[in-house]
């Protein structure tokens, strides 16, 4: 086995990107939030993860269709998708630093993957053998392309890591069998479930082959068309330049807009960008949980119509909110603007994060924002699409941190991290010392090679009311309010030293007065994170407690509690769940008087479910006027 | 055409019965709230249905069977049910007062049905000629058995409401052929679809036929044995002796429930009522909204879970609110306990009369708690059960407001009117006076023929904290407390007059914790009255208006709104919901800058969109505390 690389690599730059982003490995977290995750990630998650896919025939199916095991194929057909998630996710492990278990597992399931290939470079364990004849003929449901993808992806990442070649390799042979298939000329359709469309792209970054980039035109071009139904689950109503609103199964949707901007990074096509920036308007305006979980509805784990955002019975899979983090990624390449990293620090601490327990080995496929005893998260799905996609969202994150252009760099995330930026031909590096998420003082250490002129940009959020900033110890007059990025545009020194105070005060949120669910009700935030009140924190149910939303509650780092969290107390109002007896509805004078005045944790929403099962609202009653 | 018998006939007592029901022309209403409708449903609903009934085809559908006109059925297979549910309306609407008009057209469409039965007696429009050979092949999803018992029960109401007997002839014809099919050692199966049970039965008493009841019973006792694929949806899942919850389509678990109640009446088996029972505890518990809908669910027209009650997205069809009558009807015949009266009531106030418009000719299928503009009532649908359902509803509700026993008679409702009602052999005037719902004043004239000791009851509503009685203007000392029915026992002689004195405040209530859709907000009753804000009587949208439930709000008649309502009138507060822009979530304390104080006016939520549309809500937010 050969030694990993360990060089940095310059990414490509999209002509049509405003940014340029920074390799994983060129950022390693040293922080307590995110570096303790990709501990975990690496010591438990990916090993675990590897084991159900052994346990559940996943990797068998390979070594079936490669002829060295019998059987029927196992599972659903397209779990070839999470072995691939899975190997994206130890590339991103492996960028960020050698692990040789975690190597040696990811290189024995790509051997076991080259061995399934077929001699033309098809690759799918479903259809293999008696199914063979059944390829390619109902791309709307049977996942082909997006299996096919989700290779490539991890193809991809697994070259930029290790700088082998074997998957990639793989990936190619598949890709060009693809592209020989479809195409104007030859077969018309497009897959019922994006994905290719990003990774087709990603693969032409990777290979400066053109031919993916062209399928990836065609099949967002061709999409909309009615060649698999027209049905708006899969976004195939209405060609991709007429949408105007997020509409059908959430990741589909999503997983379509970031492959349509990739293709608008390559092709500075503003009739994709147009409608993008709509659905994006649409999203984030009507139809977006305060967590950043999209797609409201259990059917068709849909987004829902406007307003439509139901706490308990929400449905907003972890897949779509990780799908919300991709896409605006890819956004924030293409338009610089701070809105596009809100979404990304949005979800990533909140709707998306939920979607894995503390232990790194139990996950959430639904991630409501009210909840009784019995949602709990769990090992494995049948459907298991969201532990590995979380595990691969984890793993990018570091590359989430920064990005460059050609003036300097960009600060999107903060968390203690050193990091080295290539910065118009320099090389600066950049250290964060932050207590972030938990406090809002930013330490950024800069040290380029050499005195260096640059624009360095530091995001201040739009959960930030004032932010101060420092440079080495003087104030200076950086302007930019809440949701904007800082820019200081000087002479950097060797060792200068900034500081950014970011005011971290509570806050409470009500929802626009048409999101019914949430009428009478707030939620809390503190930072980037949503808080929850949790059964195990409270006098009584929260479901029955209400809260007065003083400006100022107490706040207070608890390291003991959930791997160190900061719990915020303030005064309430409850009543017992017990005094409830048989009766659907009664009195509210009645209701009233068995009202008792209590003290009221809250948690964030992230950490909810790590104990034993209770019940849990994001959106929590205010105590009403006496 | 003969005269029409003007006769008061006696209903057949169930043997199990505790109570008997008084035929719907010994009660003639002359109040200002139900006699108007029953004027609008003679005047208007039942005319312009029957031309809806031609206009859509499905009275051709009939000519088109009997051979006199040629052409495809049309419309859905069930249609057959509209015309018989009208002509059951019809017959309420004779049996209380001769009617030229409607007494034509019913006779017509009889001689049309009559004409369209074939030699064998079968008789359903849809399964003639090319799909004759299908009858009886998919007993789950036709709707046959359904059809032929909405025929029985238009039959038996016709043939009680004018003693002719040809539908009624029809009716037994086509009934002894599905004797001659269905039963033990005949063929097996249930009714995807239940409402033929209580038909069965109401054959069975009309004619005396023990077969009919035999049938009913094979129908309830095969059911839950999977011959229709074992669905929660058609109550097929489990037998109907371990039934503890109401599950499925809402409709179809309480016309079931119906049915079995029938049975219980005509059997007394106990391991019935056992099961009627938790079911009903069931869902008054958990599963019905204040309004006395039932049915939370789109998908299916379904029951939800228990406490899952949304308000935008609820369904709660006007079927299953009257079904809820019709079931809650027969438990207080087999239990004269005032639960059952009050949950008639509430639905025939609220849930129920929603489905039809002031003017009785729109309707509306689903009937939401909170609405937006858009929901507005139609009116017809292509499945266009409700609307000549609320008509039957309408029809029969005279005969809902007394029941007599072997003691004396029981008041269910109020309602200004004059009945003769048959006690012990001897017959009693009574004559009601009362501005109910708007007040809570009652005077009943009794007249006996002659002096009779008699029980008299009078139902106490749950709604009434203290209720007073007064016996020829001298208090009397009943005891009975809200829920309960007043007991007065004594000789009562020609003239006596009792005066009951409802306390009728304006109430408001909070919703049992688990209920989501109604955390931190409150419903507003008076009398049974479930009340709403509708945006034409709001500063602001009712969405965005808070109340603060006072004490004592001001409540008046005002005669010239909506044909004249009880408005009440309390303080409040409201931001603009212009004050939102593109945001989805705001700062808590910025929107209660926002905040100003208003006059909230709230009207009856059956009276909501009849006038320019408007959004709506029962379910208000409390001002909270500041």
């Amino acid at each position: 086995m050969n030694t990993l690389r360990t060089v940095i690599v310059e990414t490509s730059r999209s002509p049509h990107a405003a940014l340029r982003p920074v390799p994983i490995e060129a950022v390693q977290l040293e922080d307590n939030f995110w570096a303790p995750r990709m501990k975990t990630l690496r010591e438990v998650t990916l090993p675990s993860q590897y084991e159900l896919l052994e346990e559940t025939g996943r990797i068998n199916n390979f070594r079936r269709a490669a002829g060295k095991i019998s059987g029927d194929f196992q599972g659903l057909y397209f779990n070839d998708s999470d072995v691939y998630k899975w190997l994206e996710a130890c590339a991103y492990a492996l960028a960020q630093r050698p692990d040789p278990q975690i190597e040696e597992l990811a290189e024995r399931v790509i051997a076991e993957i080259a061995d399934a290939q077929e001699e033309d470079g098809y690759l799918n364990t479903y259809f293999t053998f008696e199914r063979a004849k059944e390829r390619w003929s109902n791309l709307r449901d049977m996942h082909e392309l997006y299996c096919a993808g989700h290779l490539f992806q991890a193809a991809v990442a697994y070259h930029r890591a290790t700088g082998r070649s074997q998957l990639l390799e793989v990936a190619v042979r598949f890709a060009d069998l693809i592209v020989s298939l479809f195409g104007p000329g030859k077969k018309d359709g497009v897959p019922g479930h994006p994905e290719i469309e990003m990774a087709l792209v990603e693969l032409y970054r990777e290979t400066g082959e053109e031919r993916y980039l062209r399928l990836a035109q065609f099949f967002i071009d061709r999409r909309g068309h009615r060649t698999i139904g027209g049905h708006e689950y899969h976004q195939d109503h209405r060609p991709f330049r007429e949408l105007r609103e997020v509409v059908g199964h959430a990741v589909r949707a999503l997983y379509l807009n970031a492959g349509a901007t990739d293709l608008y990074l390559e092709t500075g096509d503003e009739t994709l960008m147009a409608p993008l920036e709509q659905m994006w308007a649409n999203m984030v305006q009507r139809r977006m949980y305060i967590t950043g979980g999209v797609g409201a509805r259990y059917a068709g784990e849909a987004f829902g119509a406007d307003y439509e955002l139901p706490n308990a019975t929400a449905y907003a899979e972890t897949c779509a909110a990780i799908a919300n983090i991709f896409w605006n990624w890819r956004m924030l390449q293409a338009k610089p603007e701070s809105r596009f990293a809100e979404l990304i620090e949005l979800a990533a601490y909140n709707g998306a994060l939920s979607g894995i327990s503390l232990d790194g080995k139990q996950y959430f496929y639904v991630n409501p924002l009210a909840a009784r005893e019995r949602h709990r998260r769990q090992r494995w799905f049948t459907c298991a699409c969201c532990p590995p996609n979380i595990a691969r969202l984890l793993g990018q994150l570091p590359g989430m941190v920064y990005s460059t252009d050609a003036e300097g760099f960009w600060v999107h995330l903060y968390a203690s991290s050193q990091a080295t930026l290539s910065v118009g031909g320099s090389s600066f590096a950049v250290r964060q010392e932050t207590d972030y998420p938990w406090d809002g003082r930013v330490v950024l250490r800069v040290d380029p090679e050499s005195p260096t002129t640059a624009a360095i940009r530091l995001r201040v959020p739009e959960w930030c009311p004032a932010a101060t900033l420092l440079l080495n110890d003087e104030p200076v007059g950086g302007r930019a309010s809440s949701g904007q990025y800082l820019t200081l545009n000087r002479l950097w020194q060797p060792g200068d030293r900034l500081e950014l105070r970011l005011e971290m005060p509570v806050r409470y949120f009500v929802a626009h007065p048409l999101v019914e669910a949430d009428g009478g009700k707030v939620a809390i935030r503190r930072g980037p994170l949503v808080y929850c009140l949790e059964g195990h924190d409270q006098v009584e149910d929260p479901w029955c407690t209400e809260i007065h939303p003083v400006r100022s509650p107490n706040v207070r780092l608890e390291r003991d509690l959930l791997n160190g969290v900061a719990v915020i107390t303030l005064p309430g109002s409850a009543t017992e769940l017990e005094s409830w007896n048989a009766e659907l509805y009664r009195d509210a004078f009645e209701d009233d008087s068995f009202r008792r005045p209590v003290v009221v944790r809250a948690i964030p929403y992230y950490a909810w479910a790590n104990r034993e099962p209770s019940p849990m609202t994001v959106w929590i009653r205010r105590t009403p006027a006496e």
